[in-house]
């Protein structure tokens, strides 16, 4: 099922704009572990965040959600930018052998003073993204061979550049926002388990939390409400299920949960 | 007491990093009123946020820095750096021209089909500050002529480019941060009233805080102390004066209030 490859390494440099990329780490809830997406050349040993760049006449908003389309399958994909990362040496010598390689693999010139737009400074504008792991179709895109979901505890030391850094910014954006957006939402699916949202706050925060303190904290923040089901797929215990009220979830995600004195 | 006055815009294409510029909102607080920092050049009709460009081998973060120790004086400021702005079109039609008035008057030729690095598209990584009135020495720097404090409820509506959009965003991320960080921090001087306090927070969420409630709060806060002294400042009723617990304000202004469940 090859798709056509367009592949961006030969966009002539008019097009693309200059010095500014685009990197999204995009979580997924599945089987009790929050996860990011990462992707990898052939050409190349490191593993990296999905990401692309710029078209001259294009919004980076907008630039962020054609890539993350064309990884996912999936529109309109909940999408907050959070850090833009432009440390001179971001990109270390390593990194720049590594695109050469991956530039010789794709039989572009790059010999000698003949540079490719791809080998200059990029300073690049980070995104969170959060999806709900079975509507998503990965598919490898543009130049890139493999992608994969990582549990966030199993997230390789080593990634490209500084994407280590990048996750490390984006799960401590996430943890500053806990009080202000219903996380959780638009990672799990319509009926969930007190459980499920626990995993994630606790992946979030780095340490367990107490369970009956949690879901009573939760319960009490008006956004979630229990449902009369339990759920099925547990062998042994049936857990409850809960929800999300969608409409004021919806509007906490957009606009932030009411700062209250 | 002139200083030499550096002209950025005789810099080399080849020393400036293409296409990224930084702008910062730099709020002070005095009088009763929560201030911005603005400037403005002669040559143009528009206010604008102090910012500046990135030299080709430095760090976004270090160029701010640098950016605005030439306006304030200050060394170490508090800044946090909180979105970048990527549309398209957010230099106007309108704002090419104003940079056209200005290279020209700065003796710049740009007829025709040459064209100076300035008139390209821009992305502008926005930086939030919070520096202590009193501290700051405004000085005209590199080609602005003017520079002067505005109180957030007297900004212009008519900023150059989509500046009022990134002071709408400051305050939108500071908002959100309110039970994050210990704002007022950096902003009020080692004493200060709960009215005082009180006043930055009213100005950040856009309303009037039940003044008892509000005090309850912060003090529970554990970040913020009772004064043995009295305000001498107010002719009429003298007003008890609070602190910051120093270390403990700086430790949460660097990574944060833990979020406790």
């Amino acid at each position: 099922m090859a798709a056509p490859n367009k592949n961006i390494l030969n966009e002539k440099p008019e097009n693309i704009l200059p010095g500014v990329s685009i990197d999204c780490v995009v979580f997924a809830y599945h089987e009790g572990q929050l996860k990011i997406l990462l992707n990898k050349f052939d050409a190349l040993d490191k593993w990296m965040l999905p990401g692309g760049f710029i078209f001259r006449n294009e919004d980076i908003n907008v630039a962020a959600h054609r890539i993350l389309k064309s990884r996912t399958g999936l529109d309109n994909i909940y999408l907050n930018q959070f850090y833009s990362y432009g440390k001179a040496n971001r990109i270390k010598d390593s990194d720049y052998e590594e695109i050469e390689k991956m530039l010789k693999a794709n039989n572009i010139n790059v010999s000698g003073s003949t540079k490719h737009w791809l080998q200059e400074r990029f300073i690049s504008v980070a995104y969170y993204a959060f999806v709900e792991y079975s509507k998503v179709e990965l598919s490898p895109y543009d130049y890139a061979d493999k992608t994969n979901w990582y549990n966030v505890s199993e997230i390789p030391g080593d990634l490209y550049s500084d994407h280590n850094e990048i996750i490390k910014g984006a799960i401590a954006t996430i943890r500053m926002q806990l009080g202000y957006l219903p996380i959780g939402f638009e990672l799990l699916p319509e009926k969930f388990t007190m459980t499920d949202l626990r995993n994630i706050y606790e992946t979030i925060i780095g340490q367990k939390l107490d369970r009956r303190n949690f879901q009573r904290k939760m319960l009490s923040s008006k956004y979630i409400y229990k449902q009369n089901e339990m759920c099925k797929r547990h062998g042994v215990k049936a857990a409850t299920l809960f929800s999300f009220y969608k409409t004021l979830a919806e509007e906490a995600s957009r606009n932030g949960i009411p700062f209250i004195f």
